[in-house]
């Protein structure tokens, strides 16, 4: 046995528990593809094993030996089980650059050399690093194990390598890396699902333990459903009289409206210090961007980082601007073109089919009624998926060289198109058509619609499927209860066989769409705010089951805020007082007050509208976006960092005349020498 | 005889010739009330000359002894002049915050310890500071001396001192120390005017030599004086055919309306770029806000700094944000409907004196005519000085602790009056009585005697007052000509009765005015930028004259940037959309295109603004506001900065087993321990 059981800890850690056959506790999986040449086999586990001296990850990998009741000709068996040292862990937080909290109470990057004096670290430091955090340390030493004097995967001839290039990505690109996931922790998940959602309660979610078990960009994102559910929920009883008493009259809807365009400000503007709050507590707020390792896909030449003076690929952010603004944001405009020729053939086609039907009504007519829609639904879904795949594409192309920039890029691209899609027919309806009752129909349809389709689609039908799933594991391995423990390897073969999450984008969308949904129309529908909060609702508890019970376990992703849709938010709202002026100023009521001249009721409106738009701007301009005291924590670090920079060459200099403490601390002495 | 010249290195740092009566380089002068008592002289001298270890200032200071040949009964004989030593100063560069040029080509804060370091350290570090951040670092010193032990200033009982209070301060609100000024360099000054302004040529402004003489924040309105300046001559040019042959043509005012549009907004990005590039070269782009010392005036009870952990004294926020939107807020809303009700009276007068002059013209009905005009000269020029002078006192009732928090809060409250008063007449006349052809008219004469005005008072009226009384103070001290050198004492005298620059607030206002003229209404007056071209021209020429030979030399103020300014002409540039837009869709041609409906022209035009604005807003988004290059230079110092503070505490175990280096190590490793 390579691994010395004794310096991991593992039943100190709480992790699953470890199989006799394992000598360290597991926490990610790699599925090489089953015909794997064994030379690569073994060529990439010892990259892995060797230490960082030489070039490799030091972590510890083995493979998982399958039950013997089980035909093995059956199974994939390479599957390997990676681990690493709590040593090697608590280095590797330090070079993902790790906030924690300070013996002194303030937020301050982890180090190595400097970890007894962080809050939590006692003894060898069990337990001061979650699970979640162990595996994404996994994931990012893995990911940034580049390859060095091979020129190609051995037993591959075909398949080149270059210096520098992240060997984990290219066999991932090339079909051998069949996937990578971190391991579930079935203990701790059985506590979080039952204070999460499986008690139906009226308490707020459980977001530290969910960033526990899960990482900050999740926690945002249900921090920011349940923020976002909580700020609905005061829109929704001041519209529910409108619903129940039948109020048409537009005096009150211009008042719903106003409350709405305010209270969307003020909500947004909010959300961004509460959620400034909680990334300062997880550490993520004063994380720094420009040290992030280049995400695996980036390539470039092997050049010297200007910032960090690491060594690592380099690539023109010029020819990157280029291919930006020549290529992908006319590609983006040219397809939302096309969307828009196609909405028009639809309305077109139903006015044409109408008419026919209008004409001679027979039973062939009325069928053919519903035929422009369903081409129109199809032919949507069909461009939505060729521009999501085009997008993904294009992104990839323009070589970004953080994965926050490109996931940035990646969605402004689908936002504008899905945007678009959504709400174009609505506006059409709303603007050119001008025929508000079939808005409001149109709008009910599409809300309640697509709410129940969508957790339908996205958490119940899979968590069935799931289910299904898991009783026939739990059959064939002789148990019958699913509540009785699987062996290791059957757990993770099943894990293994999960459906992967693909990040919080398609979640994120959602809401985003629910919220064009609540505040553009917002002063011809006011019951939609009640429909979506009731959707929300339900929302935290479907998404919840099927974080913790339909996907693999997804690698924690450290965010410091909801990045680019909080622009889309905000774009959102400030659109939504333009319809709503729009609105407001197309009822018949606002035209009867002006009964001789709808100019002067379209200047009114147009002044109105300004007032607004300037009341927005200047709001967000005094509404700071971080709360004073964590303003304040923020500057002492930084105060203390530009003070300790002051002194640093000062005490290089006098630590060159000492004996140095550990051979860690003259290593520090070297690479922070000027 | 106190003081130890040989350390000084007066003649080594090219200040000043020194007088044989004053041991050490004159930086600063103080005046003291000529009846001070002088058991205050002698205990406020002593507190500049303590060592800062007892609470002192550690400055030097001397009586400036007047000249024989004058009757020393007529001048103040209590006029001082402070220096320092070459080491006071270099510390004191260190507790401004200094950011100088290190020796690897980076920005770094200066530190004393750390002098050898830094690019042009050479021998004890003459010329290393220049004699405006030795003045600067001299006046920071002296506004920094705090009452200790003190309950009242000596031989005045009624004027009392608390532990904390600025001393200096005290004694200059209570009329004790009349005034304090640095002085001039006229070697520096010869050299810096020829470059400047004495030769008429076609270069640009030596920006690197006026921030050297002046400091960074008046370096910074020349360099945007300049810009600015430059921006504009595009739009002179295409302005000018338009004048030239009378074009009248709508569509070519269209043409230039979107021009200027587009234009005002890439130059105002482009321009946080320059100045961002100015900023970082001169070393105030990073330097820190949070660790200004408080502005002197800035009072409160004592207590801890939770940024710096220094002492000081602390006011809550809370207070003041209640301060500002429950007084000042209401109140400035109030000074702005009164200003509009005046402008109303004012038309309406105006017509009443129309319509009697109508009636029965006749010799007193003519002269009639005049009397609102003049009235509404009066009473706007009453009004304004009665706001500033209450938004002044608002200001500081509100009780910012930084210097910077002080001036934009003025600056705000200053700018909306100022703009409504120049405004609302012209936004009356082009929106109420849509009188196109009287909108040029005084826009022209606004824009025309406004100019000439300006530089005559502001410049060339003090030029000449200022001359006059040069050549009295010649002849008084028996050299006829002008262009001899004064004694020393009598050069002190002259510039002590100098005017005193009040900053840079007016010179600001008066372009922001001038863009506002030239971007409010550019679509129906393209000749405008060319005067304002014009008149920038001659600007920089009156100002350079201003700066060099009227004011008494103003304290150098670091600044990274135009500060509230850039805001203000991006509001106006955000306004100046609306307003073209609205002319644009005013105009007859434009109406000509709209025969049937006028609601369709409102509506087509109101979609063009939009488009606009959200145009710019993108076009903001787009274009990063720091060059890339300065952006990496600038995370490369956080990097490192972040790196040392995870050392630090290492460092600090470390050098305490050793042996300090010398006793300046010793001290900085206490502060800095945690």
């Amino acid at each position: 046995m390579l691994f010395n059981k004794i310096s991991l800890g593992g039943a100190d850690m709480k992790f699953p528990s470890i199989p006799d056959k394992t000598p360290f506790t597991p926490l990610v999986v790699m599925e090489l593809a089953e015909d794997t040449n064994e030379e690569a086999v073994t060529w990439l586990t010892s990259r892995i094993k060797d230490t960082q001296q030489s070039g490799g990850a030091e972590l510890m990998i083995d493979r998982l030996t399958l039950d013997d009741n089980q035909d093995p000709k059956k199974e994939n068996q390479n599957i390997f089980i990676v681990g690493a040292s709590r040593e090697r862990l608590l280095v590797g937080a330090e070079d993902v650059g790790l906030v924690k909290e300070f013996n002194d109470g303030s937020m301050r990057g982890f180090t190595y050399a400097n970890r007894e004096n962080f809050k939590g670290f006692q003894g060898d430091g069990d337990n001061f690093l979650s699970m979640a955090e162990c595996q994404f340390i996994v994931k990012h030493e893995l990911d940034t194990l580049r390859a060095r004097g091979e020129t190609h995967v051995p037993g591959y001839p075909k398949i080149r390598l270059y210096p520098g290039k992240s060997v984990v990505r290219r066999i991932q690109s090339k079909g051998i890396l069949v996937q990578i996931f971190p391991l579930h922790d079935k203990e701790e998940l059985k506590r979080l699902s039952s204070m999460w959602y499986q008690n139906v309660q009226l308490s707020f979610q459980p977001l530290d333990d969910i960033r526990h078990y899960f990482g900050e960009s999740l926690a945002l994102y249900f921090g920011f459903l349940e923020y976002f559910t909580l700020a609905m929920v005061p829109m929704a009883l001041i519209g529910m009289p409108y619903y129940l008493f039948d109020w048409e009259d537009y005096d009150k809807y211009v008042l719903f409206a106003v409350f709405n365009l305010v209270w969307s400000t003020v909500f947004l503007e909010t959300w961004k210090r509460f959620s400034a709050s909680l990334a300062y507590s997880w550490g993520t707020l004063s994380r720094k961007k420009a040290f992030e390792e280049p995400r695996p896909g980036f390539h470039g030449v092997l050049g010297i980082n200007p910032v960090t003076g690491r060594q690592e690929p380099v690539y023109s952010s010029t020819k990157r601007q280029l291919r930006i603004y020549l290529v992908s944001v006319p590609f983006v405009l040219l397809c939302l073109y096309l969307s828009l020729c196609v909405m028009m053939v639809y309305f077109s086609a139903e006015g044409l089919v109408l008419g026919l039907h209008d004409e001679e009504p027979t039973f062939w007519t009325s069928l053919l009624l519903y035929v422009p829609s369903i081409i129109y639904a199809v032919v949507i879904e069909i461009m939505n998926r060729i521009y999501r795949y085009a997008a993904e594409f294009l992104t990839d192309w323009e070589n970004h060289r953080l994965e926050s920039s490109y996931q940035n890029h990646l969605t402004l691209k689908v936002l504008v198109f899905n945007f678009l899609n959504c709400f174009a027919s609505l506006f059409y309806i709303a603007f050119m058509m001008q025929d508000m009752q079939l808005l409001r129909q149109s709008l009910a349809t599409l809300l309640i619609t697509s709410q129940i389709l969508n957790q339908f689609v996205e958490a119940f039908l899979p968590f069935w499927l799931q289910k299904r799933r898991n009783k026939r594991v739990h059959r064939r391995s002789g148990k019958v209860s699913p509540d009785q423990e699987l062996p290791f390897d059957q757990q993770v073969m099943l894990e293994a066989d999960m459906s992967t999450y693909l990040g919080t984008f398609d979640d994120y969308l959602e809401l985003f769409l629910l919220f064009g949904y609540v505040s553009l129309f917002s002063c011809v529908y006011p019951l939609a705010a009640l429909l979506a909060v009731l959707n929300n609702v339900t929302e935290v508890y479907s998404d919840a089951l099927k974080m913790c019970r339909v996907f693999k376990r997804p690698f924690s992703e450290p965010g410091a805020d909801i990045g680019v849709w909080q622009l889309a938010f905000e774009s959102m709202s400030v659109i939504a007082v333009v319809t709503n002026c729009a609105l407001i100023g197309m009822s018949p009521q606002m035209k009867s007050y002006f009964p001789d001249s709808e100019t002067q009721l379209i200047l009114v409106v147009a002044t109105v509208e300004h007032v607004f738009l300037a009341f927005k701007f200047i709001l967000a301009f005094v509404i700071p976006d971080v709360p004073r005291h964590i303003q304040i924590k923020l500057a002492r670090v930084e105060f203390e960092s530009m003070e300790a920079l002051k002194k640093k060459v000062m005490y290089t200099v006098e630590s060159v005349n000492t004996e140095p403490v550990d051979k860690v601390a003259t290593r520090f002495t070297v690479c922070t020498q000027l």
